[in-house]
Parts: C-alpha cells; sequence; structure tokens
C-alpha cells in the first residue's frame, strides 16, 4: 500500500503514524488551469481531466498528490488527484463546495452505504462502493455480509488506502476487509497488482451468502473481480417469467448465477459452458446448495467450440461474455466478436425463443451494441422484437454527467 | 370503418359479404421497386418505406391496398400497405417467407397473445397487440380482461377492420370489443375519428381490472388512448424499495397509476397534479378502491404553475409528463420544455431524493432526454447518480431493427 499524500497532516504517536486530518483549506493544493472551454464536462458532473485538456505538464508532480482544478476564466471545479503518467490526468474526488476534511470520505461511504440499504433492505450483499459514481475515482467496495472486497484502481485511491480501510472498519464493523488490487485498471494506471486481507482474518477460504433467496460460495481471494458478478443481480431476477419449463442455455457461465436462476424458476434443464475448471467447480457446488444439481450441468468447453459441435437447440439462451473490448482500439474487431457470438447463438434458439444477451464493455455503447444485434439478426435469418433493454444493478450507479460509469448492456430479445 | 382491400376475395351468401381468404399468391398484388441502397433498413426489419425512397408514385392507389416492395436489384422485400398521401408510403405486414394468407393475421394474434401470457402469466390486463413490434403497423389492442380495446391508426388497418376484429372475437372470446378510432395517429394518416363499441356490450361505463394487487377503473371509452397507461407497468413497481415513510411527488398523475403504487408502498403522503378533472375524478376513486384515500391528495393545476407557486419539498418526485414532441419539427422547443420542467423538479427534491422522470416522445431518443437531464442538472446546482433507465413494459415490445418502436425512455436518479 502506498504512502500518504503529499499534503496529509499526522503526527506522531508512539512511533505510529496517526492521521489526524487533511487541509480543509483549498487554497492549499497546488492549481492546475484547464484549458479555454475544457470545464463543461465537469460542470455537468463528470470527474476526469485528460491530459491534452490542462495548460501545464504535471511531470514534477507526484502520483496520487492533490490539486485545485480551475477552469481557463479562473472558475474553481473542484479537487483532483492526478496521474502525471495517465491519459486520464485528474480524476475529481471533491468538487466545490465541500472541503476534503476525514468527514468527507466517511460521508462519501455512509451515503453509498445508505442508498444500497434502501435499495437492497434485506440484503447485506452488494457492491458498497461504485468509484466515480459514489465521488472517489477508482475505489470499489463490495459487501458480502460482514466481508468486504475492495479495489484501489488509482494512485488517488492508492494515496490513502490505509485511512479508507480504517474508516471501513470503524463504520461497517466487518469481520474481515480483503484488497484485490490485482486489476487491470490498476497496471494501467501504473500501479503493482497484489491481493490479499487487509484487516481482520478470513477463518475459511470463502463464505456463502444469500443473495435473494438464493446461496452462492464467494470466494474474495482467488474469484474473478471480488468474487460474484453483483452488476447482473436484477437482471436474473427476468429468468423468473420466461423459463418454466424451457430448455435453458447460460454461455459464460462463471459460477452459475444464471443457471442457478434459471433452475430455480422452474427451467426444465440448464446447460452452463465457460472455460474455467475453478468456476464451474464453484457453479456445480452452488447448484448443489441450491438443491437444482439435478437439472443442472455444466460444461468445459470454449463458448464458439460449443456453438459450432453442440447440435441442440434451446428455448431460453443467456449470453453473458466477459468485455470483448477492453479498450477503444479493440472496438472493432470486438464488433466483429459480438456479431458473430450473437449471430451463432440466435441460430440455437428455437422457434419463439429469448435470447438475453449481454455486453460489459463501456466502450460498445448500447446504440452500437443494439447495431450488432441488428447485424446479427440479419445474418442469422431470425427476427426478434426487443422485451427490455437493461443495464448493471442500481448498487453500481451511473453518474449523470459520465456515460463512461454505464458499461453493462443486457438486451432481452424475443424471437418473433 | 372502410371497405375490403382491392385484393380481398369474397363471396356473396343471402346478400351478406363473407370473407373468404385473402390471395397468398404473392405475384398477384402489383409491384413497388426502392430507389438503389434502400432495402436495408428493410433487411434489419424495419417496416416502414417512405415516400422519397419508391421509384414509382403511389398517386393512383387506393390507400390501405396492398403492394410487393422489391429492391433496384429484384429481392422481394415483403408485402406493404400503401398510404399515397404520407410520408410513410408503404408499411410492411408480411415478410418475405409468410403468405398473406387469414392464418397469418390469426397467428399474429395468436403469438402476441401468447408472449404477455408468458410474461403475465397471472393477469389478462396488458397490451395484445403493439402494432409494427407485432407484425401489423397501426394495430393496437389493450386487454382488460373480457374487454379489447384498439386502435386501427392506419389506412391498412382499416381496411381490413372487420376481419380483425371477427378474429379478435373468435380467438380471445371478450364480451366486448372497443373501438378507439380517435387518435392524432389517424388524423395524420388522414383517416376520420370515431370511437364506439365493434362487438358486444358493455353493461356499465367501464370496469374494475386489477393489474399487479392494485385496482384500477378503466374507460374504455373515455379514457385517455384506450384506458389505462400500462407502459408503465414495469416501472411502477420500482416504487416498492424507494417510497417507505416518503413524501411523494406525482406530477402529470392522470388517473393515479404512480400515486397509488406509492401508497401502497408505504409512502408516509403522496400528492398528485394533473389538469385533468375527469382523470382526477378516477385517481381519487382509485385510491378509495385500494384503500389508500387517506394518504393520497391529488391538485387539479397545471405542473408548471404547481411547480412555482408550491412551497413543499418531497423526497420521491415522478415527473411523467404527455409527450412534449409530437413530431420533428417540435423537439427543439420541447427540448427546452423538459430541461425546465426537470430543473424545476430537481430543486423540489429534498437532499438525497429520487427523482423519476420519464418522455414518451419517440422523437426524444434517450441519448437526447439524457442530455436534457445532464442540462437540467447543471441548471439546478444537483447532482446525480442514474439508479436505472428503463423503457416500455414488455408488452410494448420494441422492434430490434426498428428504433422508432421504443418511445418509453424512464430514468432513476439520486441526488447525491
Amino acid at each position: 500500500m502506498a504512502g500518504y499524500p503529499a499534503n496529509f497532516l499526522f503526527r506522531q504517536d508512539g512511533g505510529r503514524r496517526i492521521e489526524m486530518e487533511f487541509s480543509g483549506d483549498i487554497k492549499s493544493y497546488p492549481e492546475v488551469i484547464l484549458e479555454k472551454g475544457r470545464e463543461k464536462r465537469l460542470l455537468h458532473g463528470h470527474r476526469w481531466v485528460f491530459s491534452n485538456e490542462i495548460t501545464v505538464s504535471l511531470k514534477g508532480f507526484k502520483p496520487g498528490s492533490w490539486v485545485r482544478v480551475v477552469s481557463a476564466k479562473g472558475a474553481y471545479l473542484g479537487l483532483g488527484y492526478v496521474n502525471p503518467n495517465s491519459l486520464i490526468a485528474i480524476r475529481i474526488f471533491c468538487p466545490p463546495g465541500k472541503k476534503p476534511t476525514l468527514g468527507y470520505f466517511r460521508d462519501l461511504l455512509t451515503r453509498a452505504n445508505s442508498l444500497r440499504r434502501r435499495i437492497f433492505k434485506d440484503s447485506k450483499v452488494y457492491r458498497l462502493f461504485f468509484g466515480e459514481s459514489d465521488g472517489l475515482p477508482g475505489f470499489i467496495v463490495d459487501r458480502y455480509d460482514d466481508v468486504l472486497v475492495y479495489q484501489a484502481n488509482t494512485h488517488g485511491i492508492s494515496a490513502i488506502e490505509p485511512i479508507l480501510v480504517k474508516m471501513l472498519a470503524e463504520l461497517f464493523n466487518p469481520r474481515c476487509i480483503v484488497y484485490r488490487n490485482d486489476s487491470s485498471a490498476r497496471q494501467l494506471e501504473g500501479l503493482d497488482t497484489d491481493k490479499g486481507i487487509a484487516f481482520g482474518s478470513l477463518t475459511e477460504q470463502g463464505l456463502w451468502v444469500n443473495v435473494d433467496g438464493l446461496w452462492f460460495w464467494v470466494d474474495p481471494i482467488e474469484g474473478q473481480k471480488t468474487g460474484l458478478y453483483l452488476d447482473q443481480r436484477e437482471n436474473r431476477k427476468l429468468l423468473k417469467e420466461l423459463v418454466k419449463d424451457k430448455r435453458v442455455l447460460d454461455l459464460f457461465c462463471y459460477d452459475g448465477g444464471w443457471s442457478i436462476h434459471a433452475a430455480l424458476y422452474g427451467a426444465r434443464y440448464v446447460v452452463g459452458v465457460d472455460q474455467s475448471a475453478p468456476a464451474l467447480e464453484r457453479a456445480k457446488v452452488n447448484a448443489t446448495k441450491n438443491g437444482v444439481a439435478d437439472r443442472c450441468s455444466f460444461i468445459r468447453a470454449d463458448v464458439f467450440d460449443f456453438l459450432k459441435n453442440d447440435q441442440d437447440r434451446f428455448d431460453v439462451i443467456i449470453c453473458d461474455p466477459p468485455a470483448f473490448a477492453k479498450n477503444k482500439k479493440a472496438l472493432s474487431s470486438a464488433i466483429k466478436g459480438y456479431t458473430d457470438l450473437n449471430r451463432r447463438v440466435m441460430l440455437k434458439l428455437t422457434e419463439g425463443g429469448i435470447l438475453i444477451t449481454c455486453s460489459c464493455s463501456h466502450h460498445m455503447s448500447e446504440t452500437l451494441f443494439h447495431q450488432v444485434l441488428m447485424d446479427a439478426s440479419l445474418a442469422s435469418g431470425r427476427r426478434f422484437a426487443i422485451l427490455e433493454i437493461r443495464g448493471q444493478s442500481p448498487d453500481h450507479p451511473i453518474l449523470l454527467g459520465m456515460p463512461e460509469t454505464r458499461y453493462l448492456k443486457c438486451f432481452v430479445l424475443h424471437m418473433t
């Protein structure tokens, strides 16, 4: 974990550093002036300043240190933390009107949690904090009952990580806080990758959590991302009305999230396909725990190979692949990939079937993904009506002024 | 009701015309050739051909008569019905591979109904047929248990209206079929406006229907559109997690659909505002029937006046206005109207409040409405996260290849 930010005040206490407070005096932080006309996005609530939008070089700045962002006309636009080596040079974490005191950070965490408690009254399993959307770019926290798992994906967060861990511990009284600082975002930011326990302990390798009545095994340290894909939670509930007595195929099934929902909602049988052996092991354990193992089979295969070789057809297919376009450059080949995948999947549907098809690449806009599906439909010779277009669960809120925070697209199609 | 289409075969039966069958011989219908390159949209499943996309004038064609649409290269693209006096010159109702027999029309109605029965298992209240999306451009049917209410919004539908009514009667065994041929769409199409009973009878002026556990009075003849706004059905369920003990404002409340959901889900109190006295009368009757009249008050006012004059603030506000942009020309003033409305509404929210804000103008795209909300947020000085972006209920499906069939946008915003 990196050191405290440059502007951090501390005192010695028996040889241990104890944080006191950040300077609430905004003027004490150095000023960075934007190029003319570059303030508009920030005024709308966007959090990023790109390196070509500022009038000075940030070369001398320590990654993660704090600066005042000011428009060409001198208007104060918020306090941000810098990364001199990234295209995203500054990320705003403290808007005008707020002071970056410890109380401010604590308040962000509390407010984020309150929103989730309002949405998921009976559940303590949710994304507690979603980076930019909740006010701290790069900070992600998932809550699995009394275990918290976080990612510190920016230098700015890394610099205040010990303080955030302490606050999480104080505010939510977890038995364990796990850090998953092994994301590709962290590599892009120029941070080292690591994972482990930041607070408390895990007696077992993971834990059972209940999400909307279904049990899932969470492995906070070895699972993908922080353990579960909570962003599809609300979308999975859609299956309730769609799968009764149906044959269901779950592509890129990971730990069986969609499969087990389908089986519990009355599917005749469910076939889940994924390439990862440990994920499929968890899927089987989850199916057994939920009492639906007899109706679920999980196949280890490359999904494209499976679609080419398998001859069966299915009444309901879920296609929820990992992001094909991790960056803008990869977009055109990702479009081809998504089109080909969806064409093949469409051909695997029975007459009148339902396709739930997703993209979690934020470079793939909803409009673009819609076009991909139109092209796939044309190529497959199958026609579809859209029953719903959905996004990520509300514990992954989208910042109104920052479309980049909207990444998940989920189309529910009905073959007509 | 208009006459039979030109290509309709019939025989005399004791002086009464009894329909026998349409000619399934596609070649028997006249051909209309598209300009070069104009087939792409149709290949994607779009249903409309614009008047500037065809090589001949349709002046000699009887409105509602049938033509074969063919690409410049000679590829058959489907059978459509014409309106020589509309910008939308041809609407495809029968794609390649299908024959326009009576069985084909019956099958469209049956399939549309099956989809709804699959989605709404325990309910016979839904949009049974949604025009273009279900295969017959301009034909809308809502089902209120054993009463059907339809709109025939195109010449093509008007021409076969008696057949469709007969099929509806045979397939769904209703006690009454009401026609609401008084839409503005019909005026645009050059059809006369009228409403009444096409089959059976209504003993009372309306009927009580149960939608997801709530009772609503439907007045098929005097209500707006066909009686209820079913397109917000799934969105209203969102209130369940959001209104407990909250003060709720329902703007453009019509018959209290949102208000009564909010009251039943535990709102402290609900204020509904609308300009229509008869709609508010129905709202009060509905509130009483659902046992929540003590927590609902309905105010007759212009919503803008109300927002200017009323001093109270609310924790949850629903803003679900009628379409501001009825056509493309009206779009720029509609943008101003939506921005001003949403700015005022945002200022009426308490700290941390929830705004559910909608647009049902299909000329206002989701991207445009998102921009409107960003501008309103900037002007109001309030910041928001988007918890969900939703559309119309799945009984109003969107045609994958025809974005025009997507008209309802519903943003759920949380003040941050």
